[in-house]
């Protein structure tokens, strides 16, 4: 169950294809803050409901021309299984600007079920309540 | 022995129960400075000698009111098994209060000893010097 | 392949000699920006090409005066085997002053051959383009 840390890499690398590879055709990948997650409201940052949107989501970020160059790096805890059968982890990504030092960016939680070794769902729930307009790449 | 892992995830995750019963009946659990331990010195930030001085310090975190919400996250790399026997891994604790940026809290050392798949000894040594005033949940 | 976790832990911990110890008498350790990677520039922060250059390294380290004590600490994700037969990782290097807060120092990705079990070659690639003035300490 090393789908979390490749996950990460590949964002991490620019790696979008070998990235869409790690989803079933009819994944769901969300990324929403933890307070709505936990007030259950619908409100997310991204939500791709297949493998398609997922597409086009990569296909913006690779195309934006508004979009100072960054790096991400992520570091994934170890992941756990949860009663329910999801699997879970903890991330950090950071993110360095030129000529800046590193910052956080994002901290939180992944929730995955999997299908045959792909994410069927990957929920990507981040601490924050700062609405985060600088997210372009899934994280 | 992922047991650093489901110990963050239980706090972040304000699971205090199940946090509790990752630990033996007369368990130590110990939040120190790094530099008092180099130094021998008996300092500690937290100390709780059993499993209801833990449960205690739980009760406590969760009826104080004088308490902003945060969120806490743990990221904690791979345990390790040292000559002694013991286990140690790295944890970064990041924190993020409302309308905040996330901020690093605190990053240290886990070195803990087992017993039945549980903590007989937990020793949480962190690399600041700051008096961590802070510290309400346990790390 | 708990190699890259024992390098972080050694290095925190100051146990140079234990560190030395992970690596194969002619390796290839290497410290270098991404950018300069990506570009294929040879420049590099720390480039040593055998393990007397990086034994010489670590007696500076030890030796040097003019150098803050400080903390650093390593959490490092799990490593991934690529298709080359490189072991890849990521990592994050926290750094604590006295009296100070603790900040992000260094985030990045280690890069590695292994030679029965250790390493034959580490390069870490730091994405930060600030020239790091302060790395003493092998990343």
């Amino acid at each position: 169950m090393d789908l979390f840390t490749r996950h990460g890499d590949l964002l991490d690398e620019d790696r979008f294809d070998d990235w869409l590879d790690l989803f079933t055709d009819d994944c769901e990948y969300l990324v929403a803050a933890c307070e709505n997650v936990e007030r259950g409201l619908p409100l997310a940052t991204i939500r791709c409901e297949s493998k398609g949107y997922l597409k086009d989501r990569v296909v913006a970020v690779m195309t934006t021309s508004m979009y100072t160059p960054r790096s991400q790096r992520h570091v994934v805890g170890a992941p756990v299984q949860q009663d329910d059968g999801a699997w879970t982890a903890s991330y950090a990504v950071f993110q360095t600007l030129p000529d800046e030092p590193t910052s956080v960016f994002s901290v939180g939680r992944y929730v995955a079920s999997l299908d045959q070794n792909r994410f069927a769902r990957l929920h990507v729930i981040y601490d924050s309540t700062l609405v985060l307009n600088s997210i372009v790449k899934p994280l």
